[in-house]
């Protein structure tokens, strides 16, 4: 059976002992049932991977009792997703998806079509922590507080591309203004980019209006791409655009 | 408003009368609220793509007038995904996902790690044709029954490289026999792949165990591949192979 894994805020020492939060505690002893001495690994950001044990099990919570490291810490590409929140689950399974292809800050964008407004920043970051732990990282993402459109591309630093896949970009109703003729694929046009960081912007379902996408092909350090032929949903569109940008870019 | 789309069996020709069956029916009159004389988009997997209009809706259900076609067909590449069945939401999203990636036939495949036997056809085929409908195909992926893994590979023809993917690969407790060296990044091992005709071969949670790799392994056709260095839940796993053979194999 494979060694739970468990994110702690607290400090990594060899010796020190952590204590656990209420569900991590329930979750080692009530559901994987494990006894104290069973071994644990932990990570917190910061110190790597360590080998640990269950110290104490009880109706006070429970603590680990830390090791030594098995991993030094390594941070993943820098890579930030901009992402248009969509209904509930598919936000969920975005930032669950995001954190296995292994990127670094999530940016909420608000956009014209942007249907759900609502981000719960704890839950996302509950989603975030479990897939780290589930995916091997040693860091979890950042989940930054939702910004609109434009505050965010005010604010840009132009040494990063930005990235852009808008699904409807080829439907013909789109009236963008075509002079900047059609998006390239995206793994030819991943080809030159050499920059060290990186951002990902997507739309949600629905694309961006005119005049969104007017205002992002006019600037010089967005990479508008295509996703192929077929019309992608929201959450299909980031996986997909993540694992050809870590194929090419990143760390695969 | 977007114009429905809907997949049906009856051949079409201009002037065809197409009687719709009843969940199509309720969908356009009871959920997209359609009078008679709407727009519609129609397609068989044959004869392209059609403009039609709602006939007749009543109580002994609906038709469509076909009008004029607005797209010949197209096959997508010939790309075939044999996927390990998972837990019944799981599988769900890898025919979803395959659908809107692209994938021609999908196979399920019996492993030694299967956990989930049961394989629903006539669900999965339906949550092809919606996926279909929604990502603008024109055929509906064919979905086989399931087959365990030996009897896949013993048919099998050796001009269609099989990609493999096996999330469980790196793992140092998987001795399947090193000798072979490590799987090579897929965006790598794929540029060398000139094949007209290429499967995708994915695993259970859990992945394949160390006979199966073994015998993957041992194989002339087999292309054995890595997705990066975090591991990747089957479902994920699934999606950015694809992506990843859509964007430099297939059709992206």
């Amino acid at each position: 059976m494979a060694v739970p894994r468990l994110f702690v805020e607290a400090p990594l020492v060899a010796g020190a002992a952590v204590p656990l939060e209420e569900g991590q505690a329930r979750y080692l002893t009530a559901v994987m049932r494990l006894a104290p001495g069973a071994p644990v690994r932990v990570f917190n950001g910061m110190d790597g991977e360590w080998a640990a044990t269950l110290a104490q099990a009880g109706k006070r919570g429970a603590s680990l009792s830390i090791g030594a490291q098995t991993r030094t810490q390594t941070a993943p590409p820098d890579l930030t997703l901009l992402f248009a929140p969509v209904k509930r689950h598919g936000t969920d399974l975005i930032v669950e998806k995001a954190t296995e292809l292994g990127v670094r800050t999530l940016q909420p964008v608000l956009t014209r079509r942007t249907v759900s407004e609502t981000v719960r920043l704890e839950r996302l970051r509950a989603i975030a922590i479990e897939a780290a732990e589930q995916t091997e990282r040693l860091d979890v993402p950042e989940i930054a507080a939702p910004l609109p459109l434009h505050r965010i591309l005010d604010g840009w630093d132009g040494e990063r591309p930005l990235v852009y896949a808008d699904e409807a970009a080829d439907d013909p109703s789109a009236a963008w203004g075509g002079a900047q003729g059609r998006a390239r694929p995206v793994g030819e046009a991943l080809r030159d980019v050499r920059a060290p960081a990186l951002a990902l912007l997507t739309g949600p379902e629905g694309g961006f209006d005119a005049e969104e996408r007017r205002l992002l092909r006019s600037l010089p350090y967005v990479v508008p791409v295509s996703l192929g032929p077929r019309i992608l949903r929201a959450g299909t569109a980031v996986i997909a655009a993540l694992a050809v940008i870590q194929s090419s870019w990143g760390d695969w």
